[in-house]
């Protein structure tokens, strides 16, 4: 039985979102288990993602419950560590720590199997934010409009050479290759993803390296980087070392643009609870937090701000999943795994849906484009 | 008689830009009076200010001599004072710490007089950046571009309020006004430009105060905010304050366009000597201190480099105050004036045309523009 004063206080924190306990509406959630309302405030976000998973609770549609529940700032009124509720779920699968362990946690997230990835993320496999703004109606042309807009960013010529570091299943290096004849090097920790781009990459100017950014001790200068999805695994400690590493192997005169996720406040040190349980070693950037890392290495030419877009692509991601979950092994992926994949991508929608977390491409060059860099969007 | 190791110094400082004296190249130098050399290496920026004022020095092509040194990266190896050379005129009439000297400061370089601003700033009297990227053949253009840029930045729609700190000659409420049918607030420390505003705004909707924003402490809530070359007038301690005040009279969905010079490097405390002769309490932003300002007060929807647009503003302004120079009273504009206004000018242009100083319009708003922000080019 769940301690009454816990669930009063609990349904009256709901009531201020407007979320009613099994009510119809698609913020509402059904409770099935009473035992949530002690879980949830006792172990915040960490109890809210497990006891979703364990299912004990659900909610007409996930993301709106979301949607409702950040907008009315109940994260902070619950516990302060629901800010990282959406974290809950990929934090027990992704360990963000770079170095030693880096492979490894690579290997963990992105080696889950490419069954599962594939009807996810449709046929460019981009694991980042897809490109809406230019009225893509699906989610591969919002990937492709997604590659063209990076491009175009970087104003990509024949022959150049390319670096896009953290490559994922190297969607954007074909791309650059492919349409642009630029020459390019990418590379990943994640063995499946190396394997899939040597199998999809024949014929063109693409070379794929297994290693960190870390590791990566390539001494060649490149006319353009293209960092899109990797400054989340970076770290904080680590900005400034993985921004200097990027100019120093950039034409004086190079563009780079760089893709992240970011966060509305800078969180210099977490708490260690939350690090080992929830999002070890990965904190989303502030923008102070990159401003600072990139004082004096480079110059800062446009900052673009496209977080309901990550809003859309996750909606169309959860879509794909649901659809193709019938055909997955469900030795492999179980009910629970079920569970926590889709409160994971919905949770993540309503942070971007309600602007708590951002999606941004900025450029930066070296120098100063000479002539003035002219903004793509 | 120059010491002759100066001499020597100089020359091989300026070798190392590309730059002879007495050569006929745009960027060559004429020296005048040998004892340049001394001066330039004894005083730094100051030095080389003053001298140029007095007529101890030209250049074919002013500008062009400072592009060459700039990129060469003369100032470092001269004195660490030269990165302030272009603030050697403008810091010798503008005391840009704010408090009670605001609106003595505000006289000494608004107030100089309309006669000099009228014919060198053009009908709109917009003493900050054109905008000449939707290619604008005169400054007068360049100018509406600029208020038409901001506006549409601010999605502004008829009826709503609009405060324009720090307006100068008003020309953007006066825009504001006019075109979108918005209720406009502005406010200058300048007695003249409040006089001007009035004289030019019957039957708009503009009301013009004359007030400081320390001073400013009306309690409507603006839907919109164009500050508009203000932030260079705020100070590094006071930027989030300023900041803090702005979100304070701003809607919740409203959004706030700050356009301002920027610098490459925080600087958060200059030195004594300079702060005192040079550049008073007037230290340009960088990127790292306006998002450490806004942190947790603004949420960045956009942010645009349009420096090289200021390098052609400044030109016109130049052409047009050469132009109209004969016909000013050379009384009060005497020859070393024009020198001390020249030197200005053109340094400032060329510092802008080799991103040494950047031009920004920052689109902030205070919980995230809902359905996203639309970036205007």
């Amino acid at each position: 039985m769940a301690d009454s004063t816990n669930k009063t206080t609990v349904k009256k924190l709901l009531t201020l979102a407007d979320i009613k306990v099994n009510g119809k509406r698609a913020q509402d959630i059904i409770i099935t288990d009473e035992r949530f309302y002690d879980r949830a405030l006792s172990h915040g976000s960490l109890g809210i993602g497990e006891s979703y998973m364990d299912g004990w609770w659900s909610a007409n549609k996930l993301d709106r419950f979301f949607e409702n529940a950040f907008q009315a700032d109940l994260r902070d009124k619950v516990s302060k560590n629901w800010r990282l509720a959406a974290y809950v779920v990929r934090g027990s699968l992704i360990n963000f720590q770079m170095g030693k362990r880096a492979y490894k946690n690579a290997q963990k997230h992105y080696d889950i199997g490419n069954d599962l990835y594939e009807p996810m993320l449709g046929k460019t496999m981009a694991y980042t934010c897809g490109y809406w703004d230019r009225g893509a109606k699906t989610l591969d042309k919002a990937q492709e409009d997604k590659f063209e807009l990076v491009c175009q960013k970087l104003g990509l010529k024949k022959g150049m050479k390319v670096l896009d570091p953290g490559c994922g299943w190297g969607g954007l290096s074909r791309y650059m290759a492919q349409k642009y004849g630029c020459e390019v090097t990418c590379f990943t920790p994640a063995k499946e993803q190396i394997a899939y781009i040597k199998q999809h990459s024949k014929g063109l100017k693409v070379k794929p390296i297994l290693s960190t950014w870390q590791d990566y001790k390539g001494k060649t200068k490149f006319d353009r980087i293209a960092s899109i999805g990797m400054m989340e695994h970076v770290g904080p400690k680590n900005y400034e070392k993985y921004l200097r590493r990027m100019a120093e192997i950039l034409t004086d005169d190079g563009i780079m643009v760089l893709h992240t996720i970011g966060g509305n406040k800078s969180i210099r040190r977490i708490d260690p609870w939350i690090d080992k349980y929830i999002f070890p070693g990965g904190v989303l950037p502030s923008v102070k937090q990159l401003a600072s890392a990139f004082e004096g290495i480079f110059i800062l030419e446009d900052w673009h701000n496209l977080s309901t877009n990550y809003d859309k692509t996750l909606l169309a991601w959860y879509e794909n999943f649901k659809e193709s979950y019938p055909k997955l092994n469900h030795d492999k992926y179980d009910t629970r795994f079920y569970r926590m994949w889709e409160f994971y991508l919905l949770t993540c929608a309503a942070l971007f849906r309600t602007r708590q977390t951002q999606l941004w491409q900025i450029v930066i060059s070296k120098k100063g484009v000479t002539g003035g860099y002219k903004s793509v969007r």
